[in-house]
Parts: structure tokens; C-alpha cells; sequence
């Protein structure tokens, strides 16, 4: 009875992701002067007097986001938690509470959500975060895990996506594309086990790769380094969707384009190998594999000093005028337009 | 590969609702000194200097929590809000702001998210609350929505569960029992509906009932006519699981039993008459039926003359110590245990 029979009614693959966060979010209205920063950033920001509230969240469903074929549970419950802290730290703040909703079907065991729990509390007491809250509810069909984490910062050191400036420098933490390889060896290994159950997984040489898909970390260990060099990025994201993507969003929010040197994207050689092995071209992977959970930021070019010699941070191209668009100067010596690709769950 | 094939797993059905909750959190350590708060209330505290955040979630799965057959989605908007709100009101503060996660399969048009978001934005505006953030993503099956609520509560008037003290009164706020029974009108509609499509759904006279199931509202208004009235209620929580059940989050939270005099449960004459048609004992329903979202609280019986003259305010009983478990009196003289019902999700 509820779900309308007007005919010509509009499927959500026409809009894409961001078209559809858009379409959804055009008629939010801000009441409260103490939310600074609603939709649209890596956390909305509340003014506390003292300080700043960020906030993040995400949802993960089973069969989406994540295959419980080769995801063992602590690792998905410390994922879970650490792609939200991530968030925080793409604002150059401190989490401090996470607040986490599941919901099971009958299938999973007490000891399943035990481990889930467990990986949950490793990834808390990791990043020093506490978890005060939650609902636990069943479902019809597979595990929902839904994470919102509180982090604390500094107004005068809060860094948004839309704060880029022509001229800036595009730099980027550790190295990119080694989760999405990683996913792939992990589907692949499904593919073969799932045609030869007595297939033995073969993942031993992986470890890199695979470790950055299962057990990823968050850059707390980069914004603690930005704060004991002085150093206030003019903007930052971090990479999910992938660098493409994320560096696109900086881009439209800031109202610039930016160029970008191939031989400044930080691929791990487990990476570069691997991506030949599968026929992937290892820049394509780095630039649109996304899960990266890596700090894609932007600095003032007067601030080169400052990073030049901090470990594992690179410096990938510079912000240009909107007009010039987003491009990829190639090892080759051509310029191709850079990318983005949404995210595609809706067309699978 | 990951789901544990060592032999003798626990079922969640054998736990229950409180008890998984229990044991899913019985390990938590809390890091952060700011966290005043955690598991275990209506809402999380953390203390922000000036004044204290309080934060609450809530996840709704399709087939579980709602059902699209009878629920509009423009009015499951509205009420996924509200649920959340009505735990920060439990608390004695003030929402201000919500993130919305969501997850859809590809049944839904864009046209059936925007009135869900008109629903949701309808809340808002009624509310004084800003929605800041969220995730959109894609679900294997129907409609999942989590929702975070943020408030702000001052130091001392903050209000918990734990702190019911032996001789203070009981109180509920408006009428229990109501959304319960609109919720069985819809569900004998559903059922007349799927057995002969032609049928038309018989629900004009039972405005109030449907109301209150499809379209409940927090109790801003009590909070703010405690303010007024400056009237501290002891202990409080919001009527989500049922009066019995939450009654009993406060008297195993403050270590106290309680008396409800069945007299004193308000019942609205409509829920009165419905229950009856339904075969169904009113007080049973008004005590364990659930959604009604009213506040149940405790008073210090110095404070009772400032709530005799307050409307929609209605005096159910007195907190007694521990020994005398938690009891109702009944019209007819006798005295019975009352019982808890947990969430029976998981037993269907």
C-alpha cells in the first residue's frame, strides 16, 4: 500500500552516489548556530565553546561492503571501526567515543559476535577511543554494522575539503591501490575455493596487500605528526572511494582543479607487481581502488620545508584553477583528465 | 571460511535482548576522561566543559522494526527521527543535531527516498534539530536506517537511569498502550489485505491508535515544562521496550523495586475499547505494548506539589527498596509480579 504507483518513477542508479546524496540533502536547512559544518565533509562539526565536535558515521552491510567468506570477524569489527576514525582524522581531530549498531540474523553465533566485538575493542583500545553506545536488533538477512565516531578538535586547526587553494601542494600519506589489490587476490581465492572447495588458500605471500584490505589503520600516527611540526594542512580527505574520487571532492568543494604527476603516486612494490599479475594497470589501481584509509591533503607551498623530511608523506601534484580541470600528467608524458569514479554498489 | 566451525556455539536466541547486550559490553573499559557516560543509558555523556553532549543511536531493518505495507515512508521518516530524539529528551537535554545512514536495495525509487527525507526533515524542523551527516549505501534486501542523535544537556540536570532512590514516586508522562493497538489494527488490516486485495482498509474511528504508532512524538514539551517548573526528576527513561520492561532498566540501574498501582496507569479510552475488541487485557497492553514513547520518570515526593497541576503528568506508583521486587496492585486487590518482556526479535 505504501510505495507509489504514479508511473514515471526515478531509479536511484540514474543519480549515482553523489548525484543521490545531493538530491537528498539539497533541502537541509541548519537551525542550530552551534552546527558549523552539516552534510558534506568527513564529519559535521559542532561548536562546544571550547573546542569543536566532529562527528562521523558509516553504515556496512553484508554482501556490500564487506564477504564474511574471507573477512574473519575481529578483522571486520577492527575495519569497522577504524574506516570511522579515519573520518576524524581527515578533520585533523581526535576521536574520543564511537557509538555502534548491529543488526544479525539468526546464522550468527554468540561466539561470532564475540569475535566481531572483539576486533571492535582491539581497534578502540588501539586509537585510545571509547565505545558508549549502540543498539543490538536482528535482521532478515545478513550483518549490518553501523559505527558513528565523536572526535574533539581545535578550531584553529579543523581542516575541511573545501579550504584548497591554487598553488597548494597535493600530498599523500603511505601508499595507495595496496587494498584494492588486496580485495582482489581475496576474490580470487573465493573464486577458486567456491569451484574446488579443497582448494588451499594461497595468500602466504600477500601479506602486504591483504593486510591493507582486512586490517587497515587510520593516519592517527600523520595528524600527530602535522600537530608536532607546526604543520595545518589547508585541506584534507581521506582515501576510501580512492584518490581520484577523494581528490575530486576536495576539487568541487574548493572550487579548483589540480594536476597531478603519476611518478608522485606512492604505489607499494607488492602493489606494482601484483596489479601485472592481474592484467591492471598499477596507476589505475592506485588512483581509483579506494579503502586506502591513507590522508590526501593539501599544503601550503611554503610549508615544503616542513614535510620534506617527515617519513612516509609524498607529494603527488599542486592545486589549479577550476578551469584547468582535474589531470594526470602520465610517466609517458601525456595529460589525461583524472577520473572519479562513484561508488557502484547500485549498478552490481 | 570465517564463520568458526568449532562445535558448540550459542545461539542469541538463548541470551535475549538484555542479556546479548550484557555480554557484548561486559568488556568495555572506557579510555577517555571526557567520557562521563557509556553503555547502558538512554544516551552516551560526554562532557564538554561548558556543558554535557549526549549522544544516542538507533537501527531500523525492514521486516523488523517496520513494515512498509502499512507504514508510509514519509511517516517511518518522521518516526526514525523522533525515536532517537525522545532518547535524548530521556535524558533530560535537548537535541540538536542528527546523521542519517541509510541503506536501500533497488526497489526503492528516488522518488520513495524523498519522501522518507521529507519525513525525516518534517522531524527536524518540528524538533529545533540540525541533520548534519550520514552514509547512503545499497542493502542485498529492503530498507535499513540508523540514525545518531547529538544533544546538549547541562551539568546538573542531566538525568539517568541509576538514580531512583527508595520513596520516590513514578511517573509517566501522556498514555501507554495506545501505539501497541495501532499497531494491531494495522496488522489485522495487512492481514484482511493479503487475503482479499479488494479490501479496504478500516481505519477512519482509530485515528488516535494509528497515530500513536505511525506517528509518535518525543516529549520535548515535558522537558521543557520541567525547566519551567523547575522540577529535577530523579530518574528517567523513555517508553520504548514497554512500561514494565523500562521501569525495570531504572530498578535494576538504581538497585531499587517498585509498586505500580494499576489505577494510576493512564490508558486512553480508545486503547481501552480496542483491547477488549482484541481479546486483549488493557493493562497488559498499557505495561507491556511498547513505541509509546512517553517519559517515565521518578520524583522526589517533596516535588509532588509541583507536578499536581501539571497536564498529562499522572503519579503510577513509588520506588521501594530492592526486597520487594517490582510488583503492580491491581483494581481487583491482588498484587502480581511484573513482568519484563525483553525484545523478541530474535524468537520469530
Amino acid at each position: 500500500m505504501s510505495e507509489q504507483a504514479s508511473t514515471p518513477l526515478t531509479n536511484i542508479n540514474d543519480l549515482g552516489e553523489f548525484g543521490l546524496i545531493e538530491h537528498l540533502t539539497k533541502d537541509i536547512k541548519l537551525q542550530n548556530t552551534s552546527t558549523l559544518k552539516g552534510v558534506g565533509d568527513d564529519a559535521a562539526v559542532i561548536d562546544n565553546g571550547n573546542y569543536l565536535t566532529v562527528v562521523s558515521t558509516d553504515l556496512l552491510v553484508e554482501g556490500i561492503h564487506f564477504d564474511l567468506m574471507y573477512t574473519p570477524l575481529k578483522h571486520l569489527g577492527y575495519k569497522a571501526v577504524v574506516v570511522n576514525l579515519s573520518d576524524i582524522y581527515a578533520m585533523n581531530a581526535q576521536p574520543k567515543q564511537i557509538t555502534v549498531s548491529i543488526a544479525i540474523s539468526n546464522r550468527f553465533s554468540v561466539e561470532a559476535l564475540d569475535e566481531l566485538y572483539a576486533g571492535m575493542l582491539a581497534a578502540c583500545q588501539a586509537y585510545g577511543v571509547d565505545l558508549v553506545g549502540g543498539d543490538t536488533s536482528s535482521s532478515l538477512k545478513g550483518l549490518i554494522i553501523s559505527i558513528t565516531a565523536i572526535g574533539q578538535g581545535e578550531k584553529d586547526k579543523l581542516t575541511y575539503r573545501h579550504t584548497a587553494r591554487v598553488g597548494d601542494l597535493v600530498c599523500i600519506t603511505g601508499d595507495v591501490g595496496a587494498a584494492y589489490l588486496g580485495l582482489q587476490i581475496l576474490e580470487r581465492e573465493k573464486q577458486l575455493y567456491l569451484s574446488n572447495p579443497e582448494t588451499q588458500p594461497d595468500l602466504e605471500d600477500q601479506q602486504y596487500l591483504i593486510g591493507k584490505q582486512l586490517k587497515p589503520e587510520a593516519r592517527k600516527d600523520m595528524v600527530e605528526l602535522f600537530a608536532q611540526n607546526k604543520l595545518a594542512p589547508t585541506a584534507m580527505i581521506d582515501v576510501s572511494d580512492g584518490v581520484a574520487s577523494d581528490l575530486m571532492h576536495i576539487c568541487q568543494d574548493s572550487g579548483v582543479g589540480a594536476f597531478i604527476e603519476e611518478s608522485g603516486v606512492p604505489i607499494h612494490p607488492d602493489a606494482q607487481l601484483m596489479a601485472l599479475k592481474f592484467n591492471l594497470d598499477p596507476i589505475t589501481c592506485a588512483l581509483n581502488g579506494g579503502e586506502d584509509y591513507e590522508l590526501l591533503f593539501t599544503i601550503d607551498p611554503a610549508d615544503v620545508e616542513k614535510i620534506k623530511y617527515l617519513p612516509d608523506i609524498y607529494i603527488m601534484g599542486e592545486i589549479v584553477p577550476q578551469s584547468e580541470g582535474l589531470t594526470l600528467h602520465t610517466k609517458g608524458g601525456n595529460i589525461h583528465p583524472l577520473k572519479a569514479q562513484g561508488w557502484r554498489h547500485f549498478n552490481s
